[in-house]
């Protein structure tokens, strides 16, 4: 961290819980001040004073007090109510010791509009503020009667022309309505940004009050560019905090401390973007190494005779541990039945899942040390003697994340380290790991985000939306390394859908889908059959339709069909071949998958498809997957 | 019902699970056709042919095979494929047996612009498909790429002008453009009117597709005037089904034969509505009788302690059951214990409880003919010799609604029947019920605003959003009666705000809050205080901010305070004082309501004051509300 880096501010409206609660979850995640959301005062069984002193005690400094709604262009007699209104919250200010408070453009029906006659208001409001060493700073809402622009706001701000005055900025208000900041610093003096609030959305057409008042987001998790907006900010000599206003319902639900701690990753992300602070550099990210499954010896038999099905053959014993290695070409898949480990622990709680992935990277340690500056828990496993240790970090729903060097020809892999090899790397099967996809609760995604974007630097894809007979699947892709690493994350609201079928037996969260590379779709799917695998019957009337919408051949369309195989075609012509396992024990499906011409999807098109069948015959194949 | 009633068509996109479920659920709730969407044969494993026999032996006909996206105006390459593909769904069609295919208006970026094209497209296409004996509606998509209004659609019918070419209308993609048919008479003749698709929708600002791809509605539930729509379409001599296309993410979550039901049920309202098909008359709603409590011994004697507290006596025991009557004035509480009935079933799935809400109403036998044409549950309880049988209905979560006669002055009540009464009315206390509120779990709002709307002809208040600190809960009140029956719904996503736990505890929906009526809140609520009553502690930051806010004088804030008052005033200066009461065992609370200068809100505004005093002392109490 330089010497400059702002202080970070959080409004108490983004966390959940009462004002006790928000002021300590802000504390824990290491935040130096909050900005006091009115509503949790008045909702608050104590005197303002006491929250000072709360606020003192946690080392919390109170940022701004706000809002200050409905204020300028009053009719003569409102105009005195606004200004008795105003010296009363003065008071609560000075009780709770913020010389800062937050007036944003009116929406009152009946204010009039001018900006003299606002710059008037302003100006006796300043100037009653002055007298008591406080400070009024003036925002543009979006959705503003007559002022919605920050140039709007400014000319008014100029007009008053009081030092005690100035101006709010918000990357929320300029951004939702596709405006930037680009000439602020030619047009206001530094010394009249008094505050900035910033907050990320997804791209959403809707009205931008519902926008706001919903679906803001922490910088990062969404869509707007927020770092060129911040950008502008600090060239136009800001120097006040960075202070985090979010109004989103899944935050206001969730617990108040995983809030707060994503958001000062978020803003930690936001100043490496912007220069204003720095963290190790980014990974570069160079594939999956392996996913390990925590199992008992039962269930380990009985994925160990559906990977075997899948083309993969035991590869190795670990040295020291009850665990083993699982292999088709460049795929690793880890069976790990340890007693009282990571894995054991996890088996406990939810059965049979994936209780690790890991990535190969450029650099683990230097991932480690950015993870502990982000504030993500870092984990190292107990070894053996002889044995390497490969650190880890653990993802939002505890899933452990293994980071393994990306090595050069001739450099000893991790499995010579650990395994009693059975079988080397090159026997043809799978290419390795295309993608690995994850159930997520609705409440979690937006954590998932984050962990995705700002510690690795993956970049989602544009969402999906994939219609499950039991409801609505939304599914948003992070992509790393130039399609190295694919992580889909679903989510769905339904709790009858696979993803929330998968959500409540992965008990939050949860890799439910591992995809394998394959040269060669229909020969790996062949091969599968042949071994018995519990591949997906595709209905008939997807391949007619398939033949009337993309034109494929008779022939072509009967081999597909001869081997499971889905098909898509994107704009450019790049081709995707997949075919699919029902799930084993419900808890996770393999793919297997081949991309052609550059096809970057998912074949979203295809999941209608694959989730009916996945419903139709659940369990009741026990030939090659143990699924009983 | 009359002979001239349409055939009632459901889409099978508006219901859940594989087709076969779809087509059954159709078909039990009393549809007499289906639409077979597309997608739902795709991912079917049977053939077209074994549908038409599903279908065939449901007594289902088939009314239209829906979507045909993408159709006319394809440059010359791609019209081709387009034909050809135009063909092989013919094939579909013809195996399916049903007759009439639905093109919608093109979206695709290559489609070009022009009428002359677009017809002379669909009138190759309507040739094709009347050499087959077959026939083609066209709609215009409210987001398509250049036609999306029902005028524009007609305009290249008519061009095209051939006989197996005709229009379909969507209420949907009509309303949602603010658009209408009143011209549909003039403009159109009858023969040319092949299709009715009908849905609702709630008016919200977002973009046309997504909001008509997750937010449809069944007529009535919504805010769109479709009877207006249906009347319009009927007077230009439409002939075909009324058929049900409705998007909705909740819908396609929720079991498949409730939503047909529904489906059913707000046909037949909408029909009522036009004058295509009559029911037993609406009820005249004079206000609500009695609130049943479900109870063991123990919690009975908890909650008669409680009430006593807040004003009421005990008037009477029942003659043959374990059940006490309760009364203030005109508000009546009936606290059930009785062994093996409907109340003790309640109370063993859910704990203390409201079991059963009664209605005064003008023709209780009326409404329980209405009920039956409906399709709602009519329930008939086992009564002792000479004690009334009051008729009931049960509400989509399975509370009872029971239905008594509003007496005329000197008619004998019910209650002189069947209890023992120890106390006549005359004894001052409250006015009545003011409202009684609902936690209704997210899948079933829909369902509870049919049931209110098409059973009782209760009309809904504009929404609110009501933040709890834990979330936020949505609130819509049904109000009958000119407001003598006030019934808020409230809905949260959040399974941690207060109305997400009272859903949890209350098994997906229940009366959760109680308001009675007072003359003077303040002597009511000073009462209940004086009594013991564990009312609500109110933060005096609330009644600083009210001073500021509202103007009030600081001697009625004193006086508001001392009874733990919140107030609430509206833009005509109607005035609500209310106070509210810890939460009985989690499961539900009361409150004391005075309304004047015609006030018809719930007090809103006070809302995230209550709900966060509400979580402050939770079951910390057990002076007088046994609420350890």
């Amino acid at each position: 961290m330089t010497a400059r880096r702002p202080d970070r501010s959080i409004a108490t409206v983004c966390l959940s819980g009462s004002l006790p609660d928000k002021l300590e979850a802000a504390a824990a995640a290491g935040f130096e001040g909050v900005e006091i959301f009115e509503n949790d005062l008045l909702t608050f069984d104590g005197t303002p004073a006491e929250v000072r002193a709360m606020c003192e005690d946690l080392g919390l400094a109170i940022t701004i007090f706000q809002p200050f709604r409905d204020f300028e262009g009053m009719p003569e007699g409102l105009r005195v109510r606004a200004m008795d209104r105003a010296e009363r919250k003065f008071d609560t200010m000075q009780a709770l010791g913020t010389d800062l408070l937050l007036v944003c453009s009116s929406v009152h029906p009946a204010a009039l509009p001018g900006a003299d006659r606002a710059a008037a208001d302003l100006r006796e409001m300043a100037e009653r503020a002055a007298k008591r060493g406080l400070r009024v700073c003036y925002e543009a809402l979006a959705w503003g009667r007559h002022v919605s622009r920050w140039r709007q706001a400014w000319e008014i701000v100029r007009a008053a022309d009081h030092p005690a005055l100035g101006l709010c900025l918000d990357s929320f208000h300029t951004l939702s309505l596709g405006d930037d900041v680009d000439d602020l610093a030619a047009t206001v003096p530094p010394e009249k940004l008094f505050f900035l609030q910033l907050a990320d959305a997804p791209r959403l057409a809707m009205d931008v009050l519902s926008w706001s008042r919903h679906h803001r987001l922490f910088p990062g998790q969404g869509e707007l560019p927020v770092a060129d907006f911040l950008r502008g900010v600090m060239a136009a000599g800001y120097a006040g905090p960075l202070s985090l206003e979010i109004f989103n319902d899944e935050f206001r639900a969730a617990p108040s401390r995983r809030i707060a701690r994503d958001g000062l990753r978020s803003l930690a992300w936001l100043e490496e973007q912007v220069g204003l602070a720095e963290l190790p550099a980014l990974p570069r990210l160079a594939g999956v190494e392996f996913v390990e499954f925590a199992l008992d010896h039962e269930s380990r038999e009985d994925l160990a005779r559906m990977a075997a099905s899948l083309g993969f053959r035991r590869a190795g014993m670990h040295r020291s541990k009850d665990v083993e290695l699982w292999r088709s070409g460049g795929a690793n898949l880890v069976l790990n039945s340890e007693p009282d480990s990571a894995a054991s622990e996890r088996f406990e709680a939810r059965g049979p899942c994936v209780c690790a992935i890991a990535f190969r990277l450029d650099d683990p340690e230097r991932l480690v040390a950015r993870a502990e500056a982000l504030s993500y828990p870092v984990w190292r496993e107990r070894i053996g003697a002889g044995e390497r240790r490969i650190p880890a970090v653990r993802a939002p729903d505890g899933t452990l994340v293994y980071l393994v060097a990306d090595l050069a020809e001739g450099e000893r892999p991790i499995w010579e380290d650990d395994f009693h090899l059975e079988q080397d790397r090159a026997d043809g099967g799978f290419l390795g790991i295309d993608h690995a996809a994850q159930a997520v609760a609705p409440g979690l995604m937006d954590s998932f985000a984050l962990f995705y974007r700002a510690l690795f630097g993956m970049e989602p894809d544009a969402p999906w939306e994939l219609p499950d007979p039991y409801g609505l699947v939304r599914s948003r892709a992070f992509v790393g390394g130039q399609g190295a690493v694919r992580l889909p994350l679903n989510v769905s609201e339904s709790g009858r859908t696979g993803t929330g079928r998968f959500v409540s037996a992965l008990a939050g969260a949860g890799v439910h889908h591992i995809a394998f590379a394959a040269a060669d779709a229909a020969e790996a799917a062949a091969g599968a059959v042949a071994r018995g695998a519990p591949l997906l019957e595709i209905p008939a009337n997807y391949y007619e339709d398939l033949g009337a919408r993309i034109g494929l051949e008779e022939e072509e369309l009967a081999g597909h069909a001869a081997h499971h195989l889905l098909y898509d075609r994107d704009a450019a012509g790049g081709e995707f071949r997949h075919a699919y396992t029902h799930a084993f024990r419900d808890r996770f499906f393999f793919e297997i998958a081949a991309r052609g011409g550059g096809y970057a999807g998912f074949g979203a098109a295809n999941a209608a498809v694959r989730m009916a069948a996945q419903r139709k015959t659940p369990r009741s194949r026990g030939d090659a997957g143990g699924e009983q």
